[in-house]
């Protein structure tokens, strides 16, 4: 079987783009509208995605424009809106960002198995560490824990999940009404486990979950992000502008995977795509403008300086002048960082930089026909640049509709997407192995001597 | 309008009675299986109950015995399940048991807020404390925070959840397309909560659920217990084995409620009832003996050991003996008692009482035709000791089939249930208002002087 592409959906609900609410065809309620949400999630099941994406925060990250920036800032909790969405479908994959800084392991590794179990085996966890410290001042913290304890404390919470994860065996139940025997006590483990930041006796509550594992998705972009990606993560989220930094990342999260004795074809690594699709050049880019028209120029600063976590006040700047010099040490590091990329290659006044960035948010925007944007996706999958892509349809449904009706044909056409799902979970679709349940597998080795 | 009785459903996948998963007709699966509740909740639905009721705790509460009675230790939770099943219902009320002792107020709003969202208001939590060192050992501890610490630990983080509720005004959204405006900033509000426990900013990132607030119910019996209750619950579930303890205890909540001054009406007394229903006595009686002997010795004695939070070691006793006298100051005080309450009352073995005590943990177990039962249940409703019941059936779907078409019909030809929902949220199906916003509410005042 030939490598295939693999697709996430981002679909939060008020859409991508800043300005998408007030698009004349996007609901203006899309964010907490939850008939909305199953027509996305139909519709991306029948685009054949291998699964449905949604980003996270634990505040509401006010971005002091208009607020129509914040279309996103009041809406469902991941978890609980996939377990609906999961009722409504039956292929599509479901990942959900939870925070290992806020959360606490047992609780979020209980509700991902959960999801796992009710959506037979299609949760996966986008792990994040959760900045800024709008988001600690709702936990009880003045402000957040330095990145590297925030990541020290991921490592560690990501190993306390999976092993609670493991702590049924997947045979664990005996179900023998004539004996009364439920399950085999010596298949259900205690963890034990004891840490700088987290002491867990277990065992979960929880079976062992039908993947095994729900997948594990991470997106950090710093050092420390890309070792916990390069130890931890099954499925690899990043944002690139140019094939080159694309191929850089690659190639370096494949060698670190390697590095740390992990078989790099089971870490997909997939960017964040926005398309503006027509059927000519021209009609994709008229979607582009229109889009664009709609920002208002307080909304765009206010998004930039959200997306600098708070560090880049650019009111009383020219918006037709350039970028001023600002510090970056402090806040979302590899998102300012990022953003002043984007202005410098582009020579980009402010405005045309919240311009380009409203539309997806540091990820690479392809304005085109289906085969101009298919050419661009083959390329980057087939040079080491993507083992697929996340995309980011920048506002709702009919940019999620127009992928699913003049791209995903493209795609197929030249081979390069399924005709029908694989599997019936995730990680079939997504072509990941069940992990070994270590208590299991130390048995069959005992048995084996 | 005649007052009406208000109807939960206990209806865990694995059955309530120890010994339930090992009946014939129910599945031994039921814990783990999706499909399962779903059949139940719709089952529930036809039935017109309120809401479909989970318990829930935070560890997996190994028995000691063969593990039969755990046939609960692992399935789903619960938010995440009721988040699936309202997909699947359309007016069934779903009351989620959640933590204030082990969840974050954040977290723990947000995710009732969502459930309240997607299931167009349907939502309730019942606040609980969570008992047990086993549970304090996944969340970092070594013991529980003593009783009197867990309860002003409770007030606490209710006030916390139902400020976060309110920090979005009702009306908070504009959404206007033309303008930019998604929303009025003056109608969201940081909450700035600063308490013994708890730092939190807020907004929440949810909009006002649907019902407001989802209903909050409340199972403490202590006095610590009761307090709560009467400050905070809309709905009191309880376990009462006399009509003259449940109307002490229903008095004694309503002179409670009124002292603080709330309205008592609006809240609703529910204690549980187990039903073996059957056309005849005998075939009642011949239900209820038939689950009676499928408990194990070792899964009886574990089971009253784990409803006195282990404080309850009787192996070694004879069977057929008296409960010896033991220390009753630690553990989970009120069950403890209950426990030892129903030994004396009907002078029971300990044989005898893990078998009565089996069939609903303490609460009331009826045994007899429709008329019989539901003369005991009218009889409650119409002498000051329930509002209403939670219905705990013995083993599943038999027993929930059993009570939706024997005992509901019965209830409606007396004129004391409903022929169909009132209304579309639980709210308004249990007679309970929607509490008003006080930032609203001060904003009119203001108006109005
Ligand atoms: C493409 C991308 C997507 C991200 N999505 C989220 C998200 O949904 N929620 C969140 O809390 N953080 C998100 N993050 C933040 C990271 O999880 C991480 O906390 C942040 O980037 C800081 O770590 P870093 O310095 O390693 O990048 C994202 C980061 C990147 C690069
Ligand atoms: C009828 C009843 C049902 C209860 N259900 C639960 C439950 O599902 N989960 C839980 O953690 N505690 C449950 N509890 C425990 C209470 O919430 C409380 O923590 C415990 O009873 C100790 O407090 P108390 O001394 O006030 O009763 C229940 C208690 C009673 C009386």
């Amino acid at each position: 079987m030939s490598r295939k592409i693999r697709l996430g959906a981002f679909l939060p609900g008020g859409g991508q783009h800043v300005a998408a609410w007030r698009h004349p065809d996007a609901p203006s309620d899309g964010a907490t509208n939850i008939g909305f949400h199953i027509r996305l999630a139909q519709t991306a099941e029948k685009g054949l995605f291998d699964a449905y994406f949604l980003a996270d925060g634990l505040s509401v990250g006010f971005s002091g424009g208009r607020e129509g920036g914040s279309a996103k800032a009041a809406g469902f909790e991941p978890v609980t809106l996939f377990a609906a969405l999961s009722a409504h479908t039956s292929h599509l994959g479901f990942i959900a960002t939870a925070s290992t800084t806020y959360e606490e392991p047992y609780q979020l590794a209980r509700k991902f198995a959960s999801l796992d179990l009710i959506s037979g085996g299609r949760a996966a966890w986008n792990v994040v560490t959760s900045t800024g410290d709008e988001t600690a001042q709702n936990f009880n913290r003045d402000e957040q824990l330095p990145h590297a304890e925030r990541y020290r404390r991921a490592r560690e919470h990501v190993d306390v999940v999976r092993q609670l994860w493991d702590s049924w065996e997947d045979d664990a139940f005996i179900r023998d009404k004539a004996t009364g025997e439920f399950f085999g006590r010596d298949r259900v483990h205690e963890i034990h486990y004891k840490g700088e930041f987290f002491q867990v006796k277990g065992p979960l509550n929880a079976p062992r979950p039908p993947q095994g594992h729900p997948v594990v998705v991470q997106a950090g972009a710093s050092e420390d992000g890309r070792d916990l990606a390069a130890e931890t993560a099954e499925v690899i989220f990043a944002a690139h502008q140019t094939l080159a930094k694309a191929q850089e990342f690659y190639r370096d999260i494949k060698a670190r995977v390697a590095a740390k004795g992990r078989n790099p074809a089971e870490v997909l690594i997939m960017p964040g795509v926005a398309p503006f699709v027509g059927r000519t050049q021209e009609e994709a880019q008229a979607k582009y403008d229109r889009l664009t028209s709609l920002i208002l120029p307080e909304e765009g600063l206010a998004l930039l300086n959200g997306l600098a976590g708070g560090t880049l006040d650019l009111k009383g700047y020219p918006l037709d002048g350039p970028l001023p010099a600002q510090d970056t040490t402090e806040g979302n590091k590899s998102r300012q960082i990022l953003i002043r990329e984007i202005a410098d290659r582009h020579g980009f006044t402010i405005r045309q930089l919240y311009q380009y960035v409203a539309t997806a948010r540091g990820h690479l925007t392809l304005i085109g026909t289906p085969e101009t944007i298919v050419d661009t996706l083959q390329e980057w999958f087939e040079n080491e640049a993507a083992d697929g892509f996340n995309i980011l349809p920048p506002w709702l449904p009919a940019g999620l509709d127009d992928f699913v009706q003049l791209i995903v044909p493209e795609l197929q056409r030249r081979g390069l997407f399924r005709e029908q799902y694989e599997g019936r979970t995730l990680r079939e679709n997504l072509g990941l192995s069940r992990p070994v349940n270590p208590w299991t597998e130390a048995r069959a080795q005992l048995a084996a001597e």
